[in-house]
């Protein structure tokens, strides 16, 4: 099998662009191939930008795939556009990758992220190849076609604050690897195949409703703290309104690690964290938003969790 | 003094926007600190967006400091908006520095990017950091204006072949580095501080009568090959018509070096190479573009140099 360091950086470059397919529908007026791709459509002239690193050392656990792997480089940036309630319009990935890698598995790599651009309705756009250590940085582009763009800085007091999906369970999906836990398929596959909540995200911003949104990238307990930030204002979550995985209470106890720890501190969700005046929340089941209130806005300053009629301050993530 | 693992990957985001200042006149409508980066005033609906890594180990000699490192970082990717005719209009940084660099250091090269930034009339508009072996990947944006874009694939036979600037000026300095040679400080100022032609490839996009464009980041050879292939076209390009660079001829003899091959096969001189009919040339003269014609596309296929009355194949780049 061929490594990249027989293969050469040009040709290496289509090589990993020859995995990535164009879209139906895509407004790429100038795709990969050229000195900057260029993107059209942009109907109301803005434009949303996000770059976002991730490394074999930190991010790719031995049962993660190159694909997964790929697709998690590209799902962490399509999901800060999705906290903006951006359209994701194209994707750019720099690969530098270890000389001595195969290239099966840096076209696994490069498939990956392609298929997340599938899922998001998108397609690579550009890329760059250069010999390095295993690190993969995309970009990735989002129109608003007139939607106001999602901010962590318009949370008010008497908002309720929601979440989509679970909490945890990527948590509980990389326990369980890291322990060799069996049966828990369903937190690994979540934690190795993270889903950006594009269509959510629009779907918000699309009500006019969404005071705040900010992913929980970096944990539950990281966005709230940062919604408070930036918006002046205090929060306080509700420990028994938490919609958890489905597992993570059981992996927890059987990895010893504490349940509130793991749900408050610990990455890897990629839900949507957000807030809305509760009389206008018609408008978010009309858009068919799915979604789990867990607590509200006030006028205090920082977050809080509270549970049988105690509050403490919400803890920061790990990272 | 601090390195990078004493401060924190969020605080050292932080540090590193710090240093980044907001321009005057910037399309910015959401800059650094959300979860995406928004850019207005597209008012033709369409943005040009390029991603390119610089390596410590590849690109950053003794001789260059880490503002300068910073600088090329930026450079590349404004050079590749540049060759489409587009303005830059935000630039996004991911820094992945090793964990024993000193914050100074790291703060140094964020300047660099800042202030390549301000020479391109843009700002730094997102980032991320991560713990790495020392690379920077950024992601340059551009927008259009109503110009329509410059690509490699318009040279039609009969056009003319043109460069801005001159060629081999960054491989003299290189060289003088290397060897230790003294009195070429210009050509090594040139090889540490790329300069991106933007004003002059918005300038070149403004006259509509431009056939196609790249830039030279890979060495005039690649650039005339490249351009040759996209437009299904050839090129004979005069060895006696180049703009060599003044310290080029010298700095080959001291160092022992073949004229031809650093002239046509070295990168990193980030002029800009394009076509146009030599009918409409009063155009870029009004226009204000300085630049040097250098040969003709014709209808043979591939890329020629000629030199006494013979031609021979022009050499790829030596990447």
């Amino acid at each position: 099998m061929a490594t990249l360091e027989t293969i050469g950086e040009r040709r290496l470059i289509e090589r990993m662009l020859s995995v990535c397919r164009p879209r139906q529908g895509a407004t790429t007026v100038i795709g990969p191939g050229d000195d900057a791709a260029v993107i059209g459509g942009l109907s109301d002239g803005r434009i949303a930008a996000t770059t976002d690193s991730v490394s074999v050392a930190r991010h790719k656990t031995p049962g993660m795939n190159w694909e997964q792997f790929g697709w998690t480089a590209a799902a962490v940036n399509f999901s800060d556009l999705a906290a903006m309630g951006a359209r994701p319009v194209g994707l750019l990935a720099a690969m530098d990758m270890p000389g001595d890698m195969e290239e099966a598995d840096f076209l696994d790599i490069a498939s990956g992220i392609d298929q997340c651009c599938e899922f998001c309705g998108t397609e690579v756009v550009g890329g760059d190849t250069k010999p390095g250590p295993g690190t993969v940085t995309a970009t990735a582009l989002g129109s608003f076609e007139g939607r106001k763009p999602l901010t962590r800085s318009g949370a008010r007091p008497g908002d309720v604050v929601a979440v989509t999906g679970c909490i945890g369970e990527a948590a509980a999906g990389f326990l369980a690897e890291q322990n060799g836990l069996e049966g828990f398929d369903d937190a690994e596959f979540a934690f190795r195949v993270p889903v950006p909540r594009w269509e959510e995200g629009m779907a918000m911003a699309g009500t006019g409703i969404v005071t705040s949104c900010m992913d929980l990238s970096d944990g539950l307990g990281n966005a709230c703290r940062a919604v408070c930030a930036a918006s002046h204002a205090g929060m306080e979550i509700e420990w028994e309104f938490l919609p958890l995985g489905e597992d993570t209470e059981e992996v927890c106890r059987l990895c010893r690690k504490d349940l509130r720890e793991t749900a408050l501190r610990w990455g890897g969700d990629y839900e949507l964290l957000f807030t809305f005046d509760p009389k206008d929340i018609d408008a978010l089941y009309k858009a068919g938003v799915a979604f789990s209130i867990i607590g509200s806005v006030d006028n205090g300053r920082g977050a809080f969790i509270a549970e049988g009629g105690e509050r403490r301050e919400m803890p920061d993530g790990i990272y």
